[in-house]
């Protein structure tokens, strides 16, 4: 031997071995079962693709996370999902026989068996799925977990698509019967809580009827189009009562600029246009490029280019800019020309809005290197966008209600970076990753990078601790809101 | 003799020989009379420095206007002015003597005798004297027509400033009794009508208080802070109830490209905040930055590097862009972003901005060889401006009543250049010139030029012979409203 076996070599060779050895188990498990404790083959009811099964309600496992998949095993075995047939089997499996099913699946290629019922109007559960209903209940997009058309993002949020109606259903009932537990913070029983059966039926067959498709497969076939629906030609959700505005300990800042505000408690909120009304002909089609520059920054073939990193306006701005608390559009559009500490001058709402592209998407670093001038399309895009989402709000009122993010009063113990390094881990790394790196699916961008290259620089708002901290009590963890206490946010 | 005497040099000789006698003539008028005809000396009353005379209500003749001095000649002997000691001797004079006399006076430097009351408070004249009150009754300023600080415009417009009180509030009760009659298109006969008792008082006296100077001498001595005065230490005039709105005879235009719209009898105008009302601090100066430019845009040291010609925003936009049918800014504000057919493209409103520069200013031919960019204090001011007297009006509301102008259905004669100069001569050229060179006082301009390098080129709205139609219609003359009908306008 021309080298020398070095430890770490042995470790490769054994590790690589016991795959191999993983890899027959779980295949042996997945195809033929184990007859001698009792385990049926998975392929029986998930179907030898892999697919599942649209009579029998089995999930579709082909190429989901391999992580994910383990973890549905785990909370089998230890009751946090309960189910007649997979409980029992789970209870025999090994932890290294399950981690290896898991990658034996995900490893499959994308398959689905899904047919979902003709009488179900999948069209119905677009609206769900692709907006959410922030301003009716907070409710967030599926797709803003489960990434653009469902592909699943990361090992937390799996995919969607091509999941049979069925199996969609009954996980959704299963959540308000608590027959499934064990969700990341919780996050599906509070976002189930807040769905009609006939919703949650609706969203499914939208998701049964999509095709099954790795992440990254899909992303590279995500029409624009897709990504950033056509609102017009969707059923929007019946309105619900909105929740009471969040109540605020003092004024209502707007990064820490606006005078001592109303009360939003009194005021309600301001209601932009509904999602998918637009102004006719030309300033209508620079509206709806305005919303989707707005959701896709970093990577819209039109405004991508003064961007440095992965981020998107939505990503600060939830519900396309619209929603209250989480710096609305509609309220910032008044608010300027106004003097702004940060540049000692009284700027526009283009400069504005340019303050965003150099700080929140370090513009300097991107292939253009400064923000876009005050005549691009990307300007004009967003100011289209901006002044639509406005519309019959008074000029000049630097206080409406749920301007800004809801300010936090300061609490005793202050800013501590190990204690928020904790909530972090707990709390906020299942989406943003373990390091701030963000949640993508394929190369589209689901949950903004916090820190890192591809995040904001020094210069955002959101670098300002009281600023975040206002944003994330507000708005965080999506969907199931004021899980934190002031002193986590 | 080495030079011909050519018929023209014989011309000259002839002219100067009788400009010195008449000269002559017209000092012995002026210091000694005329014992023979009954005629006393004009020093008399107006005082050897030719200041007036406060006590029996003798005008400042001193440093007035040639022509304008021999046509009150003029008037006192064919009866337009009636006065029992004037008229007499008027009649004794010949014309020649009449404008021997105007052309003496001229020459004198000027002077003033005036000593304004006590207890009159000559502040309570600003507003009127210096703002007018265009939305409550369409009474323009007194400086709109005799230029800042009355100094004079022209031969038609008389200096108020240093004219003693008592002349003042005479001269403004004749237009009230009829003893006065005989200006142009009878304007002063209009305005005056709209006087309160009171108010001429309080205008006489702030014009009172003021030095008599020449035109071009107070010019160089004036103050911005004079020329835009600080409304917020001047007395408003009381608020009456505004005239009903011009009758619309079609869908309210703005520069052609508004949607039919609203009737505005039925809905009232917008109201700006009121004049000298102002936002706090920084903003607040960028605001009354805007409106000095908005006032004085060629010739101000912040925006007259940007302008080609001698033009200004008030020009177009009357009472600084606050009067409704005039395209007053608090309507185009809330319109913008906008698609315009001119430009093809969607525009914001700072773009907006900059055609104005390009087209009205010809920024091509100023200073800096182009109109404002995006980032210029002049646009920033600008903005503040127009955002803060838009304060309140609803975002996107394209359908303001008094936006634009009003829309005058088209004649049947058509357009006629012919007519059109007629009309012209009639009732323009007073104020605009007769070759539409505009006026001026000193060098500050008073009436725009409307056509001719000072002017605005090709692009502007006002080549657009239906947009010009329309603004003259709504508002020209200044303070003589609709008195030329559609055809003339």
């Amino acid at each position: 031997m021309f080298f020398r076996l070095r430890p770490y070599s042995l470790f490769v060779l054994i590790a690589f071995a016991a795959a191999i050895n993983a890899d027959e188990g779980a295949k042996r498990l997945a195809t033929e079962g184990d007859p001698q404790r009792g385990i049926n083959p998975c392929s029986e009811c998930h179907q030898a693709n892999g697919g599942g099964s649209e009579e029998i309600g089995a999930p579709r496992l082909a190429a989901m996370g391999a992580d994910y998949l383990a973890q549905q095993l785990r909370n089998f075995k230890d009751g946090h999902r309960k189910h007649p047939i997979m409980a029992p089997w789970a209870e025999l499996l090994t932890d290294a026989e399950m981690t290896a099913l898991g990658a034996y699946y995900a490893a499959m290629p994308p398959a689905s068996n899904a047919k979902p019922p003709a009488d179900i109007d999948k069209d119905a559960g677009k609206w769900i799925a692709l907006y959410g209903d922030w301003s009716g209940r907070r409710l967030p997009a599926c797709v803003q977990c489960h990434g653009p058309l469902g592909i699943g993002v990361g090992q937390h949020f799996p995919a969607l698509a091509g999941q049979p109606y069925n199996y969609l259903v009954g996980q959704l009932a299963a959540w308000t019967t608590g027959a499934r537990k064990g969700d990341p913070l919780g996050m599906m029983g509070t976002i189930n809580a807040k769905l009609s059966v006939a919703e949650t039926k609706a969203v499914a067959a939208f998701y049964a009827s999509l095709p099954a498709a790795k992440a990254v497969e899909v992303a590279e076939q995500i029409d624009r189009g897709d990504v950033v629906p056509d609102a017009a030609k969707m059923q929007a959700p019946e309105p619900r009562e909105a929740p009471a505005p969040i109540a605020h300990k003092g004024p209502l800042p707007h990064h820490g600029e606006v005078e001592p505000g109303r009360d939003p408690g009194e005021a309600g909120h301001f209601a932009p246009p509904a999602r998918g009304e637009k102004p006719e002909k030309e300033l209508g089609e620079m509206v709806a490029l305005g919303e989707a520059i707005f959701m896709h920054t970093y990577s819209h073939e039109v405004s991508g280019k003064y961007i440095g990193n992965d981020q998107v306006c939505e990503g600060c701005h939830l519900d396309a800019g619209r929603l209250a608390d989480s710096a609305p559009m509609w309220a910032s559009w008044v608010a300027y020309p106004a003097y702004r500490k940060k540049t000692k001058a009284v700027n526009t709402m283009i400069e504005r809005v340019q303050g965003c592209f150099t700080y929140s998407m370090n513009a300097q670093a991107s292939e253009v290197g400064h923000a876009p001038a005050a005549e691009s399309r990307t300007i004009h895009a967003l100011m289209s966008y901006m002044y639509w989402l406005a519309t019959g709000a008074p000029t000049g009122d630097k206080k409406m209600a749920g301007r800004g993010y809801p300010k936090l009063a300061e609490t005793e113990q202050g800013f501590d970076p190990e204690r928020g390094a904790a909530v972090y881990a707990e709390k906020c790394a299942i989406c943003h990753g373990a390091n701030g790196e963000g949640g993508y699916a394929g190369e589209e961008l689901v949950f903004p990078p916090l820190w890192g290259e591809k995040s904001y620089n020094w210069g955002a708002g959101m670098h300002k601790i009281s600023t975040a901290a206002n944003f994330i009590k507000a708005n965080m963890p999506l969907g199931n809101f004021l899980t934190l206490t002031d002193q986590e946010a």
